[in-house]
């Protein structure tokens, strides 16, 4: 600590003990002296300054009245803890030399009842006890030294292993296939985006998870879209655009498709396929919903119908057990996943071990099974009760999607109410949704709105629902033209 | 299942149960048949194909007979639970749209006895009780729901509160600053190279962990790089080469670098600060290290030398807790951390939060400092070892680093002997290390290795050294000239 650099001005009216005090203090504030650092004694400062002792002594008075320093005896002078670090210096011009910041959807300031606006499970629903009794049962284990130790990019191996056998049986997993665990499906799409991004053309859907839109326009890839409408991504419109562009990726959901809920059927998605098997066209399934189906009969993936092998297909355990435990994989041909491992190495080495081995004992325990089977339970509620409120609720000529699982339903509101108004005005009455414009790379869809119903309550979706289809009669009742239609006299 | 594309050959020697059997052979080789998957009875599948009913029972038993198929009384007959899809197709060309794949450091095939080969802590000293203790605490909590819940990208919240109220004390993190998780110091390395790639030249040290080259290289970072000696980085050269380039990022390890050890003097401090704020270069301080010190006394970090507040700092749990749990965490500007997080949103989301609710635990409840003065005094013993062991056995012109910390040291071999001959040689002995060619962005320090020895115990240091300097001076000795001097006669 060096006060030496004090200069004293001795042609002020400020005393010179006030001047030392100020000095001290400035040196407080911006942070250059600290909580708890030690002040030279008295007569230590007094020489280095060649200043009387007695006013130094008064300066440290006056500085400990302040609260600024505390005298302890014995041990001399010492700044007051609660002092840190303050010194403030002209920010730097950040937004010149970095990115801008891309305004992303976020909740309302006020109070929200009801939010549909996270596609998320809900957490009351937690098999906690469960949850506790397998995570005992990991870090009990004789493997507990294994999984805080380093490990391999492609994954915590028993649970790789697992997940190898799991999928490697009918037709998931393929000769030639290999898999590797990610921090859920997002870094999958990060990471193929990544060793695919200078491949050509990627075809999304479009409306899709924004997720999915960042992950591509970031890496600078050149992105098309072809539409997704009740039956899932149009096929006829997917095979015009693969005429045109020549895509090298395409990225699907066909089953519970985020925003929309909706389905590729067994006829699509083999049209699916052979369209992308004719031009040689890689297919990266996303396939973290299909397991959540609560009416309707299970579909085979893409993966599973695609015989060439080069489909790559994403799962998760974050929208079938935990999202707050970052888990998901990707399976798909060898070469393909070396490469996304040689990029998960860069990206963050591995992914987490006490998660992965926790989910590993959770699935092979069958708490996973049982889990999921009460998902669904209250799943196919939910879906029932967000489609009655649908069709009670909603004005008449609004659309919306029929979804037969996930989590997520789209609807498409009456000309000329957009969503952000309808928001605006919902959110005054605590509910809360995304906008359709951000499911799209354009900024389009400003009629639509999704409608995340996993994480609520049969009562509360019908409650939510009412409360927007309401809202929504009164807006365009408001908007609607005012019938001036006056009868004319007979013309006689 | 369909059998019915079976198309006989009537013109052929073999008879039609065995032309059968070789077709049901081939939709079971080719994956069109699963294991477990039921065959048309007998009766069924004879009408079908317009055969006897003798012929197809035939089929079925050299079926079984081959183990193929397998029949249960009053069920019928099944593939084979063995049997899996193996239909193969051609291979698809990926190395002509994928990148190609890095050829970076493995470890050998033979058994390693004693590998100096990871920068990591020794597992058989991980404090389990300890472990197991706080995260049973962590999962019997009130926050269980909160932790399998989706989080956010800035991170687990109790965590992040906990590490902002550390940092903020004296200098650490200022006024204006922020903090957020990553998976381990990689990620934040990662995603400060997805931000900062576009904004101008960067400066890497020489040698330096190869996972900071990639990361900046795979970005399309443009790169220059700073000498790394004894003392850390060379300041002189690193004012010669702002002059030069006027970079926008210094990425610097001022305490232990990985490999050499090496760490910044304060005055090399001083002197790195004043010249990345003369030029206005942000500095990116890899501090993930500087709680390993076993000599010598603490050194201030950049970051708080740096009164701009400009510098980023990275922090990890990895190498002082363990590296199985992927929590670490950079603190900086605002809006340097609001873009990481953007990015990180992107990347994967948000880090695993169970792992950080550990961690969390672990830190709070002192079981980290604890654990980190054991793992300092065994740090001692192992630094101690290494350098008693290098001065022992090593050849007397070989040149290594003395670091005070940390995990590794770094050897400079006499010529003509290189890294990559020693290796081959001590690798059949037992031992591995990693070559110092990985450590550049050139591919040169060819005689030069990275020494390891933060997982071994000080026995297995001083016999790993002993293998190396021996092997070395046995090669050596065995590269020297002949000294084939023969004494003329004299000239009369």
């Amino acid at each position: 600590l060096d006060l030496s650099t004090f200069n004293l001005d001795s042609s002020s009216d400020t005393p010179i003990y006030k001047q030392l005090a100020e000095f001290v203090r400035g040196m407080i504030d911006r942070g250059i002296m600290c909580g708890g650092e030690r002040l030279p004694a008295t007569r230590e400062l007094a020489g280095q300054l060649g200043l009387n002792r007695t006013t130094v002594s008064a300066a440290y008075s006056l500085l400990e009245e302040a609260g600024l320093i505390e005298g302890q005896v014995g041990r001399g002078s010492f700044v007051a803890k609660s002092m840190t670090a303050r010194r403030v210096f002209p920010a730097r011009d950040w937004d010149s030399i970095l990115p801008p910041v891309e305004a992303v959807f976020k909740g309302p300031v006020q109070h929200v009842e009801i939010s549909f606006a996270s596609s998320r499970p809900a957490d009351d629903q937690f098999p906690l006890a469960e949850f506790r009794k397998v995570t005992r049962q990991v870090i009990d284990g004789p493997d507990a030294a294994d999984i805080l130790q380093l490990g391999s990019a492609y994954g915590y191996a028993p649970l790789r292993r697992y997940l190898m056998e799991q999928t490697t049986g009918c037709g998931m997993a393929r000769a030639g296939d290999d898999l590797m665990i990610t921090n859920g499906c997002q870094q999958a799409l990060d990471l193929i985006a990544r060793v695919f991004a200078a491949a050509g053309v990627v075809v999304l859907e479009d409306p899709v998870y924004h997720g999915v839109v960042r992950v591509f326009s970031r890496m600078g890839a050149e992105v098309v879209t072809v539409p997704v409408g009740e039956a899932g991504l149009d096929p006829n419109a997917l095979e015009q655009i693969f005429e045109r562009t020549r895509p090298k990726l395409l990225v699907v959901t066909p089953s519970f498709q985020n925003p929309t809920g909706a389905s590729l059927s067994l006829e699509g998605r083999r049209r699916v396929v052979a369209v992308t098997q004719r031009f040689g066209c890689v297919v990266v399934e996303n396939g973290i919903y299909s397991e959540l189906r609560y009416a309707g009969s299970p579909l085979p993936t893409l993966k599973e119908l695609d015989e060439t092998g080069n489909t790559i297909l994403l799962g998760s355990y974050s929208k079938v057990g935990f999202p707050g435990l970052r888990v998901g994989w990707v399976i798909g041909p060898r070469p393909v996943i070396t490469r996304l491992a040689d990029a998960k190495e860069v990206s963050d080495l591995h992914s987490d071990h006490l998660s992965q081995a926790v989910l590993l004992k959770f699935a092979e325990s069958g708490e996973l099974k049982r889990h999921l089977e009460r998902t669904r339970e209250a799943g196919a509620e939910r879906l029932s009760a967000v489609l009655r409120a649908c069709a009670q609720y909603l004005p008449l000529d609004a659309r919306y999607t029929k979804p037969q699982g996930g989590m997520s339903l789209w609807i498409e509101l009456p000309a000329p109410l957009t969503a952000d108004t309808l928001l605006n005005r919902v959110q005054e009455r605590g509910v809360n949704f995304v906008p359709g414009r951000h499911f799209s790379t354009r900024n389009i869809h400003a009629r639509n709105l999704r409608i995340s119903f996993g994480a609520l309550s049969p009562e509360q979706i019908t409650r939510g629902i009412k409360i927007l289809g309401d809202t929504a009669k009164e807006e365009l009742a408001a908007a609607l033209p005012i019938d001036d239609f006056e009868p004319a006299a007979a013309l006689v």
